[in-house]
């Protein structure tokens, strides 16, 4: 589990979808009331012991103090939130930042971004707290991020990045960067049609393509893996 | 044949048409009924011995059963109805997806993209089968997929990506390269002229330039193939 | 500081901030009234042997006369009349140019871009000397170009590039790469809307994020700083 | 010379602006009636020994025949109409390839593009030839194409790429990679404006620019020719 949370810091890092600033993280195996996190690190840097387990809290467990990630209250949060997330990231992907700008809503026309159909809110930090530096730095912050995300996949965060969440590692691996590059391809559909017709996927394709779990992420993972872990 | 088909794979992978899902199949140059395509893997991690021989009802011949492509189906279906095609390619290529999802049609306007005159129809899974998870996952759909191609040289797939064909693996691979670059050339010119006038090659051109089998295309095929298996 | 100012050279050239012709400064720590820079070389191939100490006037301090930098005199007129400042960049990077000929200013929506909220004026260089052939090549346009940029962060130049200053390298770098982020996301979302409605970061906003100095840049700065200087 | 003609041919490779099918050529610096350009090759594999020398009418000079060029006609003709030139280049670089099929022209709001203010036309072989395959791939046709670009600096083809002479190597490496960026600027600053006003150089400071014979190139030619060498 370690090492496939190792690789999908790499792997993110290595695809742009992960800044020197973005978190992975994954609920532990064993003990769902903990999750496993890297200590304050860019992603490509991140090895097997720079791993940290927390508590749903967002504190470290049996481990002297150590620098930890500001906004590592996202993490814990979603998981108290959602006993079905497995797995988050925190990613400030560039192609889903105007997203989070702009009224018109992200919607899924890539089949392998069908997620998107299950709906994508927008956080805004605003209504929650007023006046902010736009960080999750504390654990309302986080509670709120978790009530925007609600039972959704994702969600953006207004002039900031966007949260991600998973059933798997690899779930989270295909979704975070699928979300970039569908944000990427309506973005481009709709500037090529001046904002004419898009033929976006049908809920219930999306919800066929989604029952499907995994969608064969097995067979892209392994190159991924591949390539960020050879690129050290 | 099974080096050229290799270096079809990778090169593609490292050109950026081909992701983690795609893949490429050549007709076998002693038996028509057969083609020769990986086991199911990136095509990034495609090697020699990964090749099985399939016969055109897309089962693999003499090998244990292994992993197989879900969507095996496009290849043994079209190798059937298009006798003059020796290669296939299926990718999800990211500027030829907008294409996919708008009423605007793809036209040639770059000289080696030529064979787009010849026609690029839309392949609409829902006329061939309603709500699906959008993939070509059994013979039905590979004979409707055959059929939307028709004796075309490529056909986008509605919000999946697009198959396209060729009478050798280097111009299948030219064909893959530069249905990408054209559909990025086009949707900039659109955008750049808010829908205004596009000087597209004349039919009359692109003819010409199809009835010049291959464009040279073993001057680039060398450097692809040097730069795709030298960085494996 | 010297290991630092070339890993900055480094970094931006390698992140596409810096090309062939861009340069990047410190003040000396010891002595306000110098500063140092590379001898005329393109950032990616500067090493600690290359830098020079330069007095406030933009001369060579203690050493035989060697190839300069023409524009050396961005630094030296800016730390001049800013004594906050302690290292300068000039960029040509690309994402940035357009912001200068157009009457759209940039404006802030991503959060590691607090700081355009400062002000980041556009320098005419027709406005100080008429027709030119566009460079800062003497004095006096080291002083109109620092006197465009009076107390802000950074300054668009016409037609050429931009200059970033900082309280320190890492800032600078910082300030450089998401001076140009900052762009591109603009410039999408602008287009995505058509010149619609786009939520920038409120004043208060960016005055938060720019109060908590440095923004954690440490943790990209390691990560930075290893790739470029790795790859050397 | 040869050095930096191979140098030109990976460097320009590198940069994106070289395809598989483009080439660069020199004129002979003892006798101006010769031009050395490489033997049928894609530019990222040339080396010395692939250098042939070429009478201006085309044909190799003391060599047994071997591969060349179908568009060499585009150098000999170019080298006989204009004495001045020294060194040319054949693009298909993907930015400038819109620009020659819609009806906005190309113009310098870079700096170092400052040489597109001398006019860049473009070549409408159906003009020349009528109905062709679009290459340059006889005398006349050459003739035609040097007719076209004329004293200019360069010349966009319609539908294939662009031709870009200059008085030395540097300069023609300059000349290309900038020809492309400033296409990628200038079409991004019209999106952003939707049409609307942008400030080009104006004529004198594109002259005073131009006046000064090669920008200090020298200083990007080391750093391009190390990574084009270094990364054979």
């Amino acid at each position: 589990m370690i090492e496939d949370l190792v690789a999908a810091n790499r792997i993110l890092a290595q695809e742009g979808v992960l800044d020197g600033w973005g978190h992975v993280s994954v609920r532990h195996d064993r003990d769902p009331a903990r999750f496993l996190l890297s200590r304050s690190l860019a992603p490509e840097l991140v090895s097997a012991e720079d791993i940290l387990e927390f508590d749903l809290d967002n504190n470290p467990v049996d481990v002297p103090e150590r620098d930890l990630y500001t906004e590592r209250f996202i993490h814990g949060e979603i998981y108290k939130a959602r006993p079905d997330v497995m797995a988050i990231c925190h990613s400030h992907a560039p192609p889903v930042i105007p997203f989070g700008v702009i009224d018109i809503p992200l919607r899924p026309l890539y089949h392998r971004a069908a997620f998107i159909a299950l709906g994508v809110p927008i956080f805004e930090i605003r209504d929650a707290a007023g006046m902010t530096d736009m960080l999750i730095r504390d654990p309302a912050l986080g509670r709120a991020l978790a009530q925007s995300i609600a039972d959704k996949p994702a969600v953006l965060m207004r002039g900031h990045g966007a949260t991600i969440v998973a059933h798997s590692i690899p779930r989270l691996v295909g979704r975070s960067i699928f979300l970039a590059l569908n944000a990427k391809l309506q973005a481009q559909a709709m500037i090529m049609t001046q904002g004419g017709p898009i033929k976006y996927l049908d809920p219930e394709e999306a919800r066929l393509i989604e029952a499907r779990e995994g969608y064969g992420l097995g067979r892209a993972w392994k190159a991924w893996k591949k390539r960020a872990l050879e690129t050290r």
